[in-house]
């Protein structure tokens, strides 16, 4: 039976720097604040106790999470260092032990902290290390000549020769909890910030006759925090990149990779491709060989196999049937459900509809709240006029009915089975079946008009 | 009289790690097949024989290529290498040179592989080897102390001095077809992957007593292969990219070089500008002066000099005439033909249908199968019905003709020269010229009408 | 007092590799002339005299600057190098200093010129140079064993030795008027181009024993110039990334800074959010908390806090208020004035119009020269027919009206407080207040009645 694992977040930081009102930790990357990269990291470890330590703002950041009933909230009151955040946490943390994470650190794997955990697990004391091409401003690792951690030295107390090394302290640390509770009370704030730093727990356990296990991220950039706006940025297109890399390598085409943005989870079938300049967001899914062409916005999106979605289109809520051809400029809204080989089409927008197989919408065209069946043709410029300043109502068209180009469907109102309606009518009582129902006048012409002619400017 | 050339294309990989159901040559770079781009550099070359070697997916490469009546179809049934690849081949070659492709290296130009073919000529055997900074896994170029290539060794056989060598071998080469005949049936495959490697005809034109010419690609990365979608997503760039310098030098602006796509040909006047964010495809050409928005798609178009394209616009299939506005948010569908100074505005669909000198369709509009001729209005939310369910029927709208807004249009339909049409008109039969045709109720207003209220939900 | 301060910038260069018939102070760099960009920076200095020195293209030139009438033109009849140049301004200028810039280096900035010119004061001659890693083909800047500039030797002249210097002249220059009455006339053309360099005021400065002063530029880059579209290009993505670092600092977060374009002037609040794509032209101004979606283009917009714009929306010329709701495919035209909590969504235009508090037009419509109240509901498919084809007309709207789907309404026309107008209705005359308007036929069903079949083509 392993060791029980207790997980600490610190996530009280202001975040000054990124000139927000919002905390630092809410700062979205790829559509989810920091803090939720972070706790999903945490949970995939399956700890027995996750420990926020919160600070500035930390209302909103408990707002924000209230519904994740497993986070044990501890405040700090005063931002006194991250040796200081992880003493509050002790008195909520079981034996075992305890892995130190950052709420402004959001890239970390769970393999990399896995691999921590083990160390920590056979010598006690175990820290992520990395090593920087420019590790200045770091504080940075001194070993002994048998490759012995030693002490960690920040960055302006390094002399010139320890100013050479590029391995740096990441900041994450795992160590047993019986051995920070020895540590945290001992340390000292005696430093330029006047702060509690974690970071002397390491010169603790060497003092203590410890071993200090390291391990290094699996990655480049894993172990990365953020305090900026350009850092975050720079964060995001590096998320973004990993994520273009490892749909590519999952079998996806992707014209351009820099020109992927995945906010969410997108889940995709074999030879899907996607053009440049595509945003997918919440819980996507592409069957095989779907094709989604240039500058389309998914989220929360169903696509069955052999779907093409053509660009500019805008599709959200969606599901939609294999073979459909969707766009360009198709709008779909929440609670659209599109049958196989359904075609919307420009300037169409769709809203909590269903639309049966091989029907088609081509054209300059809303459909909201309408139950529409196989086989119909609705014309350009058709409306279903769903709501009536108070109510909103369904309309029904029912199996192969013929919508002539610029109808006006008042619901609540029924199309029967085979109807045609003429162009340019307002429907508003149910047309029967397999007849042609009109709402039209004489086409009049007047002999001798004369047109309109330009007016001096008053 | 120059020797006879032969081009024998190597296209019988699989490509497992493309993770695809498609062979590895038909993969799109820049919108057509990787073998494509291949053939269209060997046809440059007007080889005397175009041969392709195919192996896995043979009927489907065939199949995208069935139209091509040059090529020579040879099937290596099993991969068993790249020697045993070109000497299935040789039964149909002539004598002369033989020059050797492959199908996933889409990027080497004529320019260079003539230079390859020049310097066969003189020696015999002559191989394009490339310096690269880092050489990893390449077969490295061995020469003597007098600059001669004795060999070359692969990169697990190297001694740690040859692996300092940054000069690799493409595989790219050219030779006599009688060495060939000589050479390659006796191919050894006693190595790791039990193959015949084309390669280790350099060891034995060295064991002949030939001098082994060298050529070098014309720039870094022209003999690059493609093995992964993320190799094949970086090529994508490199070729835009160069596509995108091949533009600027021409004389175009491009808002941004990166955000820039040619899947096919452009043809450009002076002084075009296009902004971030457009795809070209097929085959385009635009007049001086020609400006095109941001985030276009332009399929198959000609615009002549000064006509300016909105952003987001989607034009396919027209041909567009001088200073005509198209956009924001055209669509402009096959079959298009604008005279000049036409005006097409937002939310406008064209398809197969001829516009005459100024007119104008500026809003949400569909224009299908229609004939328009000159100084039209067509106003907001007009449509052509052009389909009645089962037949496609024509408009004809003739010069000077203003189509009120909301117009349905009925086809087959005549609006007459200078006919002015009723806003809100459904029109199903001819308009006599100069007249005001209308279809209208008389307006009513009812006092004392109640709105609805709204309904509890049930 | 401080000296009088003299700027002269040489803008007669043709760019022959531009490629282009626009002169190459004329090419654009976000959206505006190269020169503009230069002319600012020199103003930002105060001058009492700017000299702008034209010659190929002059006319042009002086014409897309003919409303600056601080400028002072003096033409370069002849291209006869940069020392003739600013020789021929001499006589309009004033005692004091001359700062030297250059028409095809537009991203100097105010602060390093200042530098420059303290230093001039301080010591007579004041040149900016530059370190670059490959400083190939650029004068260099010998100095003396105590640092003091010698001269400065072109590439082609530097020797071995020379060659290794980083340090190059990037031409920019501030010297006392008399100075240069002296230098000037003095200047040989025996050199390879046969021309006059201004260069050459170094060696006459150390000749006369004064110590030049260098000063060098705040960022890599800023003293670059522009010769083809390849470096036009890429010093638009130099300026976009570094406009796109400035709001980055200010608090803005965008999803991907190399996705970002900025012509003109961006005005932002706090916590304001761009997302991928989006292009800004002229004078556009963000209250806080706006998100602008993805795919987004603006123009001189003013945006108060709270609005959210959704993808693909097009704005131009518009004002919008609090906690609107644009898009996504808004298009908004110039005269646009939007009142708080509004809403313009998909395929929705609105043109010179107003649109009162929490007023709806969502769908497919219109709004073209209206007055619209407050708490409106314009249904889908609406249009105001503004236009007679002679004359522009209003639409007044009052309070609480309700329009039905698909209805016109021909201007002039007032739709009165409180008034529904029917789903259809073409609205020729004023609706009352309160009432229920109507255009409509009967509905009518035809028994019996067959579709169209298919006809056999002729």
């Amino acid at each position: 039976m392993s060791v029980a694992l207790n997980i600490v977040v610190l996530a009280a930081g202001q975040g000054k720097r990124m000139n927000s009102r919002l905390p630092k930790v809410l700062q979205p990357l790829a559509g989810r604040a920091l803090l939720a990269h972070v706790l999903d990291c945490a949970r995939a470890l399956a700890p027995q106790r996750l420990v926020v330590v919160h600070g500035h703002g930390g209302e909103q950041v408990r707002a924000a999470f209230a519904a994740e009933t497993d986070i044990v909230w501890v405040e700090q009151a005063s931002q006194l260092g991250t040796g200081h955040a992880v003493q509050q946490a002790l008195p909520e943390l079981v034996e075992g032990t305890v892995l130190v994470l950052y709420g402004d650190c959001p890239l970390v794997t769970p393999a990399t902290l896995q691999r921590l955990l083990t160390a920590a697990d056979a010598e006690g004391l175990a820290i992520l290390t990395a090593e920087l091409a420019d590790p200045t401003g770091y504080g940075r690792i001194v070993r002994d000549a048998a490759g012995r951690v030693q002490r960690i030295v920040e960055h302006k107390d390094a002399d010139p020769t320890e100013r050479l090394i590029h391995e740096i302290n990441t900041g994450f640390v795992a160590a047993p909890l019986h051995c920070l509770r020895d540590w945290l009370p001992r340390l000292h704030n005696g430093n330029a910030q006047g702060e509690y730093y974690l970071t002397d727990i390491v010169a603790q356990a060497v003092a203590d006759g410890l071993t200090i296990a390291t391990e290094s991220p699996s990655w480049p950039g894993e172990a990365d925090g953020v305090n900026d706006r350009r850092q975050l940025a720079a964060m995001e297109r590096t998320l973004q990149r990993r994520q273009a890399d490892g749909l590519l390598a999952a079998g996806v085409t992707l014209l351009d990779p820099d020109r992927f943005d995945l906010r969410g989870r997108l889940r995709v079938g074999r030879d899907v491709s996607i053009d440049v300049g595509c945003v997918f967001e919440g819980e996507v899914e592409l069957g095989d060989d779907v094709r989604i062409g240039a500058h389309c916005v998914l989220k929360d999106v169903r696509i069955a196999a052999g779907t093409e979605v053509a660009p500019f289109s805008h599709l959200d809520g969606a599901d939609i049937g294999r073979d459909a051809r969707i766009g360009p400029y198709a709008r779909l809204r929440p609670g659209t459900r599109l049958a196989d080989a359904v075609h919307i089409g420009n300037f169409v927008e769709v809203k909590n509809s269903v639309v049966g197989h091989g029907s088609k919408a081509n054209h300059l065209t809303y459909l909201g709240d309408a139950d529409i069946g196989a086989s119909v043709n609705v014309g350009a410029g058709t409306v279903t006029c769903n709501y009536d300043g108070a109510n909103k109502w369904r309309t029904t068209i029912e199996d192969r009915v013929f919508v002539g180009s610029g109808s006006m469907l008042v619901a609540p109102v029924r199309l029967g089975e085979g109807a045609t309606i003429g162009a340019g009518s307002t429907i508003t009582r149910d047309a029967p079946p397999e007849q042609l129902t009109l709402e039209r006048s004489r086409q009049a012409s007047i002999a001798g008009w004369e047109r309109p002619v330009k007016q001096p400017k008053s």
